[in-house]
């Protein structure tokens, strides 16, 4: 089943349901108004929708009409949580070794994660909002997922019971205000604005195979500018998978639904070529590519994001279609 | 006016408003049901609270029942967003120079904050449930407040407008988590449990001149086991005061209706006494008397809470009543 929240002026949006190839949708009203409360009452709320989903598929809703993403918010335009974790170490060896740092051992055995604010979701097509082109602006392909049944001490092999949905996210990252605030050690506030996510969420079933180990199986396509820079592996190269991220975030705290948990960049490892190091794969961030330009050349050569730029997220199925729809957004001064 | 939610078995309980001197309640049913309906509708809402409120005060409204601390949830028992500053300077000295580190010269002109976890917060007389003794759990006595009117890009002086309520908070720390999450520079996670809220949240005039300067005037009362260990003064050296901390968070974002800022740890800066440091306020966390004794012998000697401690966080007007009611936690083995 797929999920979508539509403007309508209000905090929370009206949830819609949207057809598998993403081209009709219809209200879920008389149902639930908003995902927050089909999360807070899954096992009663989701069949339902999963009525009005196969007859929207059937082409057998009444009042069906076409999908827009323009109209769309964040699944969950304010959430109860986002943590977002660091699951791709190839991510964070290429950062750290750019600036000459050690991966600690740690890091290979316990997930990084940092706690996000969750008070202000960005929906797929909404500007990237930032006062200063100098903070560093930044994009970061990511796979997330929407834990339904709460609980604390979630044993990783039991955590997939927990997921009720899976989305893309753009985690926006404001490079120069993070290279200050990690000094702190407390963590990111300023340097990690709003994160957007994908115009559906869907529930683990629409990923058929490719929903496995708790890892999703695609191919997370980034563009920037229109120019196709990130054909990343979300699956192979994700060292902690989603059940261990969420046994990370319950390990100390009772979880509750509608919390957001993120796999952090999508990024797969490098290979040699040619008596040269090379990542074929290309990148879901433009830190990896500066890290890449660094470790290569000794400097980067990329800039960040400038006013303007276009940033677009998605991901394809066996079958070609687009999952999640596309995350599309263009940076502008706020 | 005084609110406080009621645990009613939901999720987000039922809104009550309490007389100015704790002792009766009223239920707001027919205003609103829970307090993030009213902190998204203020204007409206607000008004007919405070006439309830009135009519509990003056004796005259019609089911009133014995108010009981007991029966609260936090006031707000998931919200939105929890973002914890460290705005006393003191603590912060404290710990570094206990660890041997310097205080970087940015922390006395750039707040120090953390995103917290907000989809669990606590009752004032809620357990903290812990797995292991060893992870270190400490109390941290703070001010809190929530954010009412949304911004973006708030400047410090105007912040104050967007403040609708205050609380005291009790931000559970687990000191050895702490010690580790802090190297991995993406914040705390799991060194951050669920954090504990006052009875009460009261609008801002309640203080009447103990709320100035962006700052909350009052003595906070910390006990542990019954002992009063700290009686620290909340509002002179508050290095930034609460519109620094709003402007801090909204500097980069959105900042939405129904977030939570806190103060951080109150501690008061020492005096010489005797021609040996002393810190005769006491304190408001175990980590800071650990530093002290640090500092003067070499080592700690204060343990941190064992299962079954008790800690007891309450503030009091010139009247000598309570303002916010008390949190009291029993520390559970999980």
């Amino acid at each position: 089943m797929k999920l979508a929240t539509y403007r309508d002026g209000s905090r929370d949006g009206q949830l819609v349901v949207v057809s598998r190839d993403l081209s009709t949708a219809h209200y879920a009203t008389g149902i639930a108004d908003r995902l927050q409360q089909v999360l807070d009452d899954w096992g009663f709320l989701s069949p339902q929708l999963q009525d009005l989903y196969e007859a929207l598929n059937g082409g057998k809703a009444r009042h069906a009409f076409p999908f827009d993403p323009q109209m769309c918010m964040a699944p969950l335009p304010r959430a109860y949580q986002w943590a977002d974790g660091s699951a791709y170490l190839n991510h964070v060896e290429l950062v750290r070794a750019a600036g000459g740092a050690e991966v600690p051992e740690r890091f290979y055995t316990e997930p990084l994660m940092y706690q996000g604010g969750s008070d202000d979701l960005l929906g797929p097509c909404d500007d990237i909002r930032v006062a200063d082109e100098a903070f560093g602006i930044d994009f970061e392909g990511e796979l997330a997922l929407v834990i339904g049944k709460p609980g604390r001490h979630i044993a990783a092999a039991d955590a997939m019971q927990h997921v009720r949905l899976l989305m893309l996210a753009n985690d926006v990252s404001l490079r120069q205000l993070i290279a200050a605030e990690v000094e702190t050690r407390l963590g990111l506030v300023q340097g990690k604005p709003s994160t957007a996510f994908s115009p559906v969420a869907v529930t683990p079933d629409e990923l058929g195979e490719a929903w496995q180990d708790g890892r999703v199986h695609l191919t997370l396509q980034v563009s920037w500018n229109g120019r196709k820079v990130g054909l990343c592996e979300a699956g192979p190269d994700m060292r902690f998978h989603f059940g261990q991220l969420i046994a990370h975030v319950a390990r100390t705290r009772n979880v509750r639904a509608g919390s957001i948990v993120g796999s952090g960049t999508v990024s797969n490892h490098g290979v040699d070529q040619g008596g040269r190091r090379d990542w074929p794969k290309g990148y879901s961030c433009i830190a990896e590519k500066r890290a890449i330009e660094t470790i290569l050349d000794g400097a980067p050569r990329t800039d960040y994001m400038r006013f303007g730029d276009t940033v677009r997220i998605e991901a394809f199925g066996a079958d070609g279609q687009s999952v999640f729809g596309a995350i599309e957004q263009r940076v502008a001064k706020a």
